[in-house]
């Protein structure tokens, strides 16, 4: 692919700042109530170079369409949780995400997927974590939070609980996507090919080390995630994923742990976070940004900077998270080349974003 | 059970304080390593009424036992981290605890394990839950982190890699004592009793009121954990349990969660918590203490304090902490009518407590 086919987008895009922060102003001469939106689509290694103009068109598309639900569910009084479920939902139903329809396979090529959701008012939370069957994972995180006595429930007592709730089950067919199973056996070709190196010299001292094959990298990302706050001044935040290509049978990373994929409190922030997922639950990093807020009297980009740009990459791991503050202040950081995202804030203005650089497209 | 029979007991009770800190003083004239190790065997409704001598004694000696075992360690130069397991599997291997021998029953009559451990020092972390035949899932947790790139692993898939390192897999049937079982019957048949109640009033607004109930309540505690300080300053902690009783199949609880139940960095603390697991991860309960000392400047006592006493009574929770700061100062606070503890402070002092009273017995 060559460079000049860009150029036309590029006249499109309004360059707000490398990672974009956009600071919460009043509406002039009123004091309406304040709500806002954010949504992200997985960080990771995302190139323009390596992106061709539909499938750039095609993303931005969807994230416009996911984020513009949510607002219209706050725009009319809904909560944020509401706004939160129904623009996850939009994007677990893309096959362009890894959550829902497109989740990436486990190394015994199932699709395992995990989901948490948490309400910044009450502390109420819901998640769940390796479920086969549940076509919006979200829902069944919104579902244990509001309908059980549990937080965090795991696979098939998940799906019991889910039958019991009357959700509809979807065979793992409903999850297949050509690309992902490729991506699968691409990342299993190279593993074999790496098998010696990575047994005999890397496990011993630092096993996670297997994860740095470029390969691998670039598959460990595309959870989506939403962060909003709603005309009540509440703020909620939720988390949907298929996890990591290749994975374990049985691994939960960071995004069903409430505290380290998602977490929302109306004292300080509403987090979700993409990246990896071993790193992240080490971090506690969700609740991490938060306590930093609450504690240290750091602000909203203060308190993701220092959490993305040093802390994270100083344990050895990457990713991004995207947080909103209690007065609409939105926040997109990631140490990763690129993150899918987009918001609406206090002002209504949607913007769009895939790469680090050029950062956010205003429709 | 007659009161008058716990007098000779008493006499032997020096009580410290209704919640016992420990403040770490340096040894005079001296600036040798200093370090520390304190255990917990679950917070609940521990009445001295309701306790035989016996039961009393057997309890005051595996605690004491533990706590020796992994103070043995650290006092040969052995890492925070070993004398966390080895304390831990003597608890494990008790039936008197909810962890490992022991552990409580599920609604479906299994047996579901969690545990998680924390390196202070690297921040690395291994957790798993949901394992139903692994004898010591605080070894589990910790193979994951020393020879996984994973953190966080649940039931099949954990014990799966648990047959590649080579653990020994134990049957259901060892799990099993008469008492738990029993237990399981009784909260059974009050759940029979009350279900139209929980059903019809309950659920819609406040499902985890379906666990006020007092028998219920009573069963829901008795997770192991440990937290220690090493002569290298280096912190560790780490968690075990049964689990729940009467608790839904692939329900996951605090235990196994880095930051709610565990949590260690060699910058603020080690936590180690046992109570209402729901409730705990919601109020990320290791890492809020250990943010609450980083960020917000407050001492150990202080954080556990506005942890336990406060938050989690607020959100509805109940249960308890032990943590240890850097310096080996210990805290252990509970808002329950007892917990389960033992600790050797830096000036080598045994205690072990039971009820909230009477608080430590020095051996």
């Amino acid at each position: 692919m060559k460079i000049f086919k860009f150029f036309p987008i590029f006249l499109f895009f309004i360059v707000f700042s490398c990672v974009s922060s956009t600071k919460n102003e009043y509406l002039e001469g009123q004091n309406l109530p304040k709500f806002a939106i954010a949504i992200h689509g997985g960080a990771g290694t995302i190139l323009k170079t390596q992106m061709s103009d539909s499938l750039e068109a095609a993303y931005i598309e969807i994230l416009s369409k996911a984020v513009t639900a949510g607002h219209d569910i706050l725009s009319t009084g809904g909560s944020a949780l509401d706004a939160v479920g129904v623009s996850i939902n939009i994007l677990e139903d893309s096959p362009l995400f890894n959550a829902g329809k497109g989740a990436v396979f486990t190394h015994d090529q199932t699709n395992e997927l995990d989901a948490s959701i948490m309400d910044g008012a009450t502390l109420n939370a819901g998640a769940v974590a390796g479920v086969m069957h549940i076509k919006n994972p979200i829902d069944l995180a919104r579902s244990v939070m509001d309908n059980s006595p549990h937080v965090f429930m795991y696979g098939e007592g998940a799906e019991a609980f889910a039958k019991d709730q009357g959700f509809n089950m979807v065979e793992q067919d409903y999850f297949y996507t050509q690309a992902r199973y490729d991506h699968l056996m691409r990342v299993k070709a190279t593993e074999e090919q790496n098998s010696t190196l990575f047994e005999k010299e890397m496990l011993p001292n630092n096993p996670a080390e297997m994860f740095f094959d470029p390969i691998l990298k670039a598959s460990k990302y595309g959870t989506v995630g939403c962060v909003a706050l709603d005309q009540n001044g509440n703020l909620a935040a939720g988390t949907s994923t298929g996890g990591m290509t290749n994975k374990q049978f049985g691994r939960i990373g960071d995004a069903p742990v409430i505290g380290a994929g998602t977490y929302a409190n109306n004292q300080s922030c509403a987090v979700s976070a993409t990246g990896w997922g071993e790193y992240f639950i080490r971090g506690v990093v969700a609740h991490d940004i938060s306590a930093m807020m609450q504690y240290g009297g750091f602000d909203l980009e203060q308190s993701t900077s220092t959490v993305i740009d040093k802390k994270i990459p100083e344990l050895g791991g990457d990713g991004g998270v995207i947080a909103m503050d209690k007065h609409g202040n939105i926040s997109m950081r990631f140490n990763t080349p690129g993150m899918y995202r987009a918001q609406i804030d206090t002002n209504g203005l949607l913007k769009v974003g895939i790469y680090k650089s050029d950062t956010l497209l205003t429709k």
